[in-house]
């Protein structure tokens, strides 16, 4: 064949979540393994009646082509909804937040340049910050983020910090309001930027977390929100907060991506939004999620009794973080899970790290959103009796 | 500030085409800039009606997270309407078949490999290309397309050649049937892979263009295609067709990119696709363009007697493509003609050379599809005005 791939391709690879992911699709598999919000929380008819009244009122403009920034009047309710002042002209709307992963790593990452990451961290940004071959160096981390001693190590010469503060894809964790203040000074002492990525933010279950670390340093952030949690991520938009230094290339790279992101979901999204809608949708969201999760909290002290499984008490989101007997591997564990007709995701998955480390390899990551309450205690029956298959073949 | 920039973003420069829609964005311009198909074409009530279908029937699923390839439905529609045998499997629905680009440049494009291009090409491909820095090779090219002597002299070790051969931006020119034979069988012989985009193929005024270059050798060729012109560029919808050695790359750097195109805006593209609707549509849509190519064509014929000024007869697409007396600057000229009321872009801007010489300099793009008949006569005479006053003032 005449083809020859670019040496970044190599570090392209199928995603394990993604093939995880194949598996369950398998009829009868009740799945904690993909993050897919609850599909009971998509307002749609909000959506009917929106995709409605903008063909009827604004069709021409809804279809045509648009500004790569994005739908003014979108990026001003994006910067109105921001706990920091925020000019609408730094918001750039990204065909979700996934797409301002790829935008951030084109204008800041060189072949070999360092980048931080928490340990774990959301494998989509190593996917995304892949193709432009950085260097990335995993930051030891314990439930409330980021080691700062670990960091201060490695901190010179980086790039960037990418990090999810709240309820953390992968493990739930959120970052106290004391590590970010200490975090925040650290990175400004370290002339060290973060690219904080917060699609969970507003999925809080008890109160709300701790400002956003941009808010306390905006021109030192990038930030990068989602409306995939709050509306729905089949229309797949997002957005990005971006220090005026940086918003001209973040920009050039939107164009040239895609020109822009979808008009007619833009103008949909805007509409929907407007009233303060997520006001009355996203505690309708946060009530469903919190039952989720407290049916897991109950399934797995029920189930796992007797069992050396661990697990944490997540305060909002979508994932909860379960680390398995010592000596045992997720990996190893999942095909007898599935045998029994339940999937969740290696944790190892999300470690940067080629070679996970034991610890590692005896984590898991369980969405408690995506299943019914029914399925949820039926599929925590299962895994435990996986594990206990395990443990005795052991 | 605390950020360092990526090499590559000293490449990504804001869009020349972008910098002049701003000022034809002012009130009273009429615009020949733009590539912006007529709105009079956008099927409006059929996207209303399927948009109120799709999220009644099927919304949940509309709304969610959906397979990165795209929605299998949508792609059997798409290799059912090519013209060769298609799988489906072969083919990956992108966010406009501008991310088709990235896409192509992320998998097949190293720093400084050679990527050869027409003369001149469209801008966006070489803005998409340019984040992954190759080395663009611009090929001679005529009337029927590139120069085969030209292409056998500067194919060695490059990757890919990039071509539009069907009324190309900017030119309008298509590729006849002999060039496709000739340069199909030169591209297998130097073992030259070819990336084929296609936006306005179907847009013929009075008989088809020959088949694609893919049709004769799929394996060497990728091939590009777009609903932006044919539906509306607003739902940001196109797609690839890959050869099966180089699909899953492509569909790997996809799901970095933006995890897949919006799920929404595919079952909507699917349904007003359904029973041949493109059969019924596109027709419309090659008369109306047909009807304003004539009219700029007439106005040119009148306007333009007496200045040493030629231009091209399309047959079919967008564009038309001018060259003004020798030694006048298309660059020049503009803001004269913005001046009188009319925009158009400098040919210059569709050259990969840095330095456009004065052959390049003296050519200009001028979309037919945009403006109206009554504003193409308008237009066409400030154009003509503005050529006048600006020779005299040499």
């Amino acid at each position: 064949m005449p083809w020859t791939l670019a040496a970044r391709a190599t570090r392209m690879n199928p995603s394990v979540i993604r093939e995880i992911l194949k598996v369950t699709e398998r009829p009868g598999i009740i799945s904690f393994a993909g993050g897919l919000p609850s599909p009971a929380t998509f307002p749609i008819a909000e959506f009917a009646a929106a995709s409605a009244d903008v063909l009827r009122r604004d069709g021409p403009a809804a279809l045509q082509y648009a500004a790569s920034e994005g739908y003014g009047p979108l990026r001003e309710q994006v910067a109105a909804s921001l706990p920091w002042p925020v000019d609408p002209a730094q918001v750039l709307i990204t065909t979700g937040s996934q797409q301002g992963l790829d935008l951030v790593a084109k204008v800041l990452v060189d072949a070999g340049s360092r980048v931080l990451v928490e340990t774990p961290t959301y494998l989509g940004a190593l996917q995304a910050f892949a193709p432009m071959e950085p260097q990335v160096v995993p930051v030891a981390s314990d439930d409330e983020g980021v080691d700062l001693d670990d960091l201060a190590a490695k901190a010179a010469g980086a790039r960037f910090l990418y990090l999810l503060p709240n309820f953390q894809n992968p493990t739930g964790r959120t970052m106290s309001e004391a590590r970010r203040a200490a975090l925040s000074a650290a990175a400004a002492r370290l002339g060290l930027p973060i690219v904080e990525d917060n699609p969970y933010g507003d999925l809080w279950f008890d109160r709300p977390p701790p400002p956003p670390l941009t808010a306390r340093h905006p021109a030192g952030c990038l930030y990068l929100g989602s409306f995939s949690k709050v509306l729905a991520p089949g229309l797949r938009l997002g957005f990005l907060v971006a220090p005026p230094a940086l918003y001209p290339k973040l920009l050039q790279a939107k164009q040239a991506a895609d020109l822009h992101s979808p008009s007619f979901n833009q103008r949909m999204a805007h509409q929907v939004l407007q009233g303060d809608f997520l006001g009355r949708h996203v505690p309708r969201i946060r009530t469903l999620y919190r039952e989720q999760r407290d049916a897991m909290l109950a399934a797995l002290e029920r189930e796992m009794r007797g069992l050396d499984v661990q697990w944490n008490a997540p305060d909002g989101g979508m994932f909860l973080w379960a680390r398995l007997p010592a000596g045992m591997s997720a990996i190893e564990l999942l095909p007898e899970a599935v045998e029994r007709g339940v999937a969740f995701v290696p944790g190892a998955a999300f470690y940067a790290d080629e070679t996970p480390d034991a610890q590692a390899l005896r984590t898991l990551r369980l969405s408690f959103v995506t299943a019914s309450r029914e399925q949820i205690d039926t599929g925590v029956r299962a895994l435990a009796a996986a594990i206990r298959a395990r443990g005795a073949g052991r």
